[in-house]
């Protein structure tokens, strides 16, 4: 039995890939114990929202892995972000669409990596090779995964291959109005009623080094962005705290609003102001940063911050 | 235009893995222009052969790319094994059958390895993927690539998914005696009456760190044991010189005889005398250790050792 793990912190991709790819290789391998998909962290509330839609059950929590397990690792590949003592597991295969980082192996694996939006794509790909058709409820959690990844294809790191893998998923899913679905998918996400400032916060993390500058850019993607700007000053507390707890020089708290592909930061100190302001040639007023159409952290907002420490 | 680049010293895998990706790149992207294999390291006497076998020109030598080309890494991924200055080029794809180490990027890239014997088995796998079948003279490379590596099936690398490669190849290429074809291959390597002593010694070297100890198993593959045994004291004055040189603690010279599966190691003093028999529980004679049907560096030879090491 290979075990199928998906990444700390886990979002919709992530937990989709998993499942969808346990199923993979037991039709590849033809075999139902080939693979299991393994609950090591819980979902958000998008995702439960797009398992709830397909009926399909999220996998049961596991306690703890038989040790040399064979593992399968979906959409990451840096030891930070997957199972705590790698090292104790065989990685089997690794399916991920991020840079390469922080890993390696004494052994020959299968890596199956492409630059595009999503794992499910990649997936999508690996099923149309091998001729196996996915059943309907695998080509929805697929399409759920590329939308929610993707912001419904409109974030600025979506590839012609999302889009086909979309189109050829839904003469399966036959989804008639992907975008009123995607949409009510993305509400399930921004539902924040329940969840404390400091878990909003934390909801999407991830910290950068920046030519010696440790810095978080900490994302909320939301359809109604006044989820956050309503608790304002809750937040603005819960960062401060953060910063110290995690010895962040600076952290950025970016409010995305994914209707209008607008994205909204929270500036919470005076040297966040200036990276912003320099970086991005905008005014900070009230605490706010106004990024426009920067909605991806990885291609838009990221890469200038980069730029700016590299010259001051 | 991507450049698609063997490793350092060069095996028929590593040539044939470059030309044949190159050509399956175009007709993917039905682009003559989209990839090129390039010429850094000039082949072994095996790969010679195999080329004029197949009626193909080995790529001209090219004296330098130019800085942030595209690049295309087949059969290795490890920069001690690539381009000098690697960083200086923006690395595209990897296709690959060893053990991921010393690798990253900052971007995400395409990266196919597969636990199997030979590169070539994993382009004829995404060829039959991606519906693209090859003509005669790349069907014929790929299956000297893969002869080559597995030493005609016959090593313990060999897996299924590589006789089923050569299978399906050789539906095109239609060679009816493929031992016989193999054998005359071997032979062609084997032919080393115009090189020394000392390029002999390190036509396949691989260089472990065993537990704090540099230990290089270096091997060579031959028809005829004969060519090694016949100039015994010449390889064993060069492996005293290249332990010297190359700073390593021991070095053991593995003659492997291709036709009958039987590896005859040089041992050069009494410390490498020690290894071989604790680790083989084998007597050394006349500076000769007969280590049976332990042909593969990867599966039979370094674990042992390595074994040894860890124990003593």
């Amino acid at each position: 039995m290979k075990y199928v793990l998906w990444h700390t912190n886990p979002d919709t991709d992530s937990y989709c890939a998993a499942v969808v790819a346990a199923w993979f290789l037991w039709e590849l391998h033809e075999n139902p114990e080939y693979a299991s998909a393994i609950f090591l962290w819980p979902p958000n509330n998008e995702t439960k929202y797009v398992f709830e839609k397909v009926w399909l059950d999220i996998p049961k929590p596991t306690t703890e892995l038989p040790e040399w397990s064979e593992i399968v690792l979906v959409d990451h590949n840096e030891a930070s972000q997957s199972i705590a003592d790698r090292e104790r597991y065989t990685i089997h295969m690794v399916i991920d669409h991020h840079k390469i980082a922080d890993f390696a192996t004494s052994w020959p694996v299968s890596m199956r990596c492409e630059p595009v939006a999503c794992t499910c794509t990649i997936l999508a790909e690996m099923m149309l090779e091998n001729v196996i058709v996915p059943n309907r409820g695998i080509a929805e959690l697929m399409i759920w995964a590329i939308m929610s990844d993707t912001l419904y294809r409109r974030s600025p790191t979506t590839t012609q291959r999302d889009k086909d893998a979309v189109a050829r998923l839904n003469e399966i899913a036959r989804i008639e109005d992907l975008e009123a679905y995607s949409n009510e998918m993305f509400a399930a996400k921004s539902d924040l009623w329940d969840i404390s400032a400091k878990d909003i916060v934390t909801m999407d993390y991830k910290t950068f080094d920046f030519h010696g500058h440790t810095m978080g850019i900490w994302v909320m993607e939301t359809t109604d962005p006044n989820y956050a700007f309503d608790r304002k000053e809750d937040l603005i507390d819960s960062i401060h705290d953060i910063k110290d707890e995690q010895w962040l020089d600076q952290l950025l708290f970016c409010v995305v609003d994914i209707l209008n592909s607008h994205t909204t930061a929270l500036v919470v100190s005076d040297k966040e102001e200036e990276i912003v302001s320099g970086a991005f040639g905008v005014i900070v007023e009230d605490g706010y940063a106004d990024l426009w159409d920067r909605v991806s952290r990885k291609k838009t907002i990221a890469p200038p911050i980069d730029e700016w420490f590299k010259s001051n």
